[in-house]
């Protein structure tokens, strides 16, 4: 199977709307081994349920998962809730949730060093089935809180659905399934994972580059980082004069710039320089420009599963698609906006997050 | 993609020993929902790992899920015991794992009525998440589990895995990734799981099914069904006269018989008549016999994931090709002998279960 170029005719017309990233600073909470942020997860799935139904009529939220929880005495299954269906019909617009590992996976991987490659030493191989049991033990949480929130969610684990890498490229990925899963009124749900390498032996596959490969090839109409920020700064947020850039241009050929806060002429040179994100994003469109194939190498090479430098590499090669990419911090009001699509004509003055989009040489 | 069927490039020279059923019974308490039977699971897994590793030197148990557990203090991640890793160099025979549902799943399938189709009912619809939800939620129970013995299991789910029916007969299965898995080291695990379908919308595609589709394309040399009784009786056996069919051959043109115990000839008649299990065999190999492409619809039209009457039809099937199967009660002696493969050659006296194998009429 090496179907990650799918024809048309594999995609409907109806184009799918919109590609979530649930960061995994965001749902999980990142110094405690394999904790869900219960809160902030259940926040984002109402947002989430809000986004995706938005023109329907019905509010009624009918629960879908009906297995049993610890601590909750009874299972909630809501078949009594169904006695008029027609009521219930919701239609859910078409959204794909990919989400991150945060404290899920990342101590097997980076224990073993899965990402590495080397699938004949015990320890990665033993790594590799260990991180593969704790993200998607994530995942089941994650599809549980959706389901809950009467969305109809679907797991699709990337190593069963045929993701692949070679030399941490993706080299297959069943996009027809997930594009299958959509039609037939299901929101599907992936998530960074331990995958095969054609080269290394073995990898660990980012939810970022997922989302990439995603909206490449199924073109959604926008793309939504959930964050534990704002947005992307120009030096580390937690430094006190940190400046949110709320918007970033991506040229036709590769160069960007910051559209929004505006930087006065004589700075521009000095100012750039000390952005600390933006140096890595002129370094990724650089590969981009000059060695078009090359681009993937540098991804997720340091850490695991990337972290703000590829998210921030790989949302600006989305934006060349044309597609406008909005980086917002999760379970807040901005995150709600950004997600409802409401930013897509224009930007409020009062948004707090990050939009980068194409802008062309001539517009 | 429809990869029903894979050219032998797909499959490697080396063949795969042996596809294992473990029935949803055998590993959970059936009356108790969503209850795993952690003891027999325990001790599946342990002669899982022995019987994987039969003729390798080491050992040493590797464990290989280090995520936390409920109860559980510490998680026990095995990475100082690394130290020499040549020696912890096992070799695992090529096994596939398949297991049923038992006390997971069916509430929520049998709820909604998942199995009859349907899928634009909202009861459905929510059904169909709720099942994928409690059967993945047993997926990573029974990985964990394998894990911790040391086998590299990884969780494989059908739905993810591109596999999808027609009329509840395979339509589609991502075989490819399956023996992918398994030539990079891995024991891949599967499930009975909610699936599309694309005559009915949807299905419940149960265990022994898939079995059969894997036995069919992948040849293993025997296929084992662990399951709560200790094989193929002639009446229920609860009963108290009940008879263990000991061997079963199936022949060329599709007719059995009961070569142990033997029946003496003039009583031959009644005591066939008196088959109930049997005559559920027989009518399965009739389907076979004439209505070759029919015999599938058969399967899993009463409940959801088929019963002892699916079992015996599919392993009949598989027997047809020319592989032994052994039907098997979990977590004993006797499931190790059958697991171990030691009863290819012979079947000993004191074994307790029921072999199903190919009989050539000249043979």
């Amino acid at each position: 199977m090496d179907d990650t170029h799918i024809g048309p005719n594999a995609i409907a017309a109806e184009s799918i709307r919109c590609i979530v990233k649930l960061g995994g600073a965001a749902i999980t909470c990142k110094n405690e081994l394999e904790m869900i942020n219960e809160d902030n997860l259940q926040t984002v799935s109402s947002q989430l349920r809000q986004a995706m139904i938005m023109g329907s009529c019905s509010n009624k939220v009918v629960g879908m998962d009906w297995s049993k929880r610890p601590g909750v005495s009874d299972i909630s299954c809501t078949v009594g809730d169904f006695g008029d269906q027609a009521q219930l019909n919701v239609d859910f617009s078409e959204f794909i949730v990919v989400h991150g590992a945060g404290s899920f996976g990342h101590f097997q991987a980076s224990k073993s060093g899965v990402h590495k490659g080397g699938l004949n030493q015990p320890l990665v191989k033993a790594g590799f089935v260990a991180t593969r049991i704790s993200v998607t033990n994530l995942n089941l949480e994650i599809v549980r809180a959706l389901a809950r929130e009467g969305i109809p969610s679907i797991g699709m684990s990337p190593f069963s659905s045929g993701w692949s890498t070679s030399n941490r490229n993706v080299a297959s990925a069943d996009l027809a399934g997930v594009a299958k899963a959509l039609h037939s009124g299901f929101i599907p749900v992936l998530h960074g994972d331990a995958v095969l390498d054609n080269k290394l032996g073995c990898t660990i596959l980012s939810g970022d580059v997922i989302i990439r490969h995603l909206a490449e090839h199924l073109k959604p109409e926008y793309v939504v980082f959930l964050t534990d920020v704002y947005g992307v700064y120009d030096c580390p947020p937690t430094e006190p004069n940190a400046v949110l850039l709320r918007e970033i241009a991506v040229d036709e050929d590769g160069s960007w710039s910051v559209v929004n806060p505006e930087v006065e002429n004589r700075n521009k040179q000095e100012y750039h320089s000390n952005l600390k994100s933006i140096v890595t994003l002129s370094k990724g469109l650089f590969f981009l420009r000059h060695h078009q194939h090359q681009v993937e190498i540098t991804v997720a090479a340091h850490d695991t599963t990337g972290g703000m430098e590829t998210k921030i590499t790989e949302a600006a090669m989305i934006a060349k698609l044309g597609i406008d990419v909005y980086i917002v911090k999760a379970a807040t009001s901005h995150s709600l906006r950004a997600l409802s699509g409401e930013l897509r004509h224009s930007i409020p003055a009062d948004w707090l997050g990050t939009v980068i989009r194409f802008s062309r040489r001539d517009g």
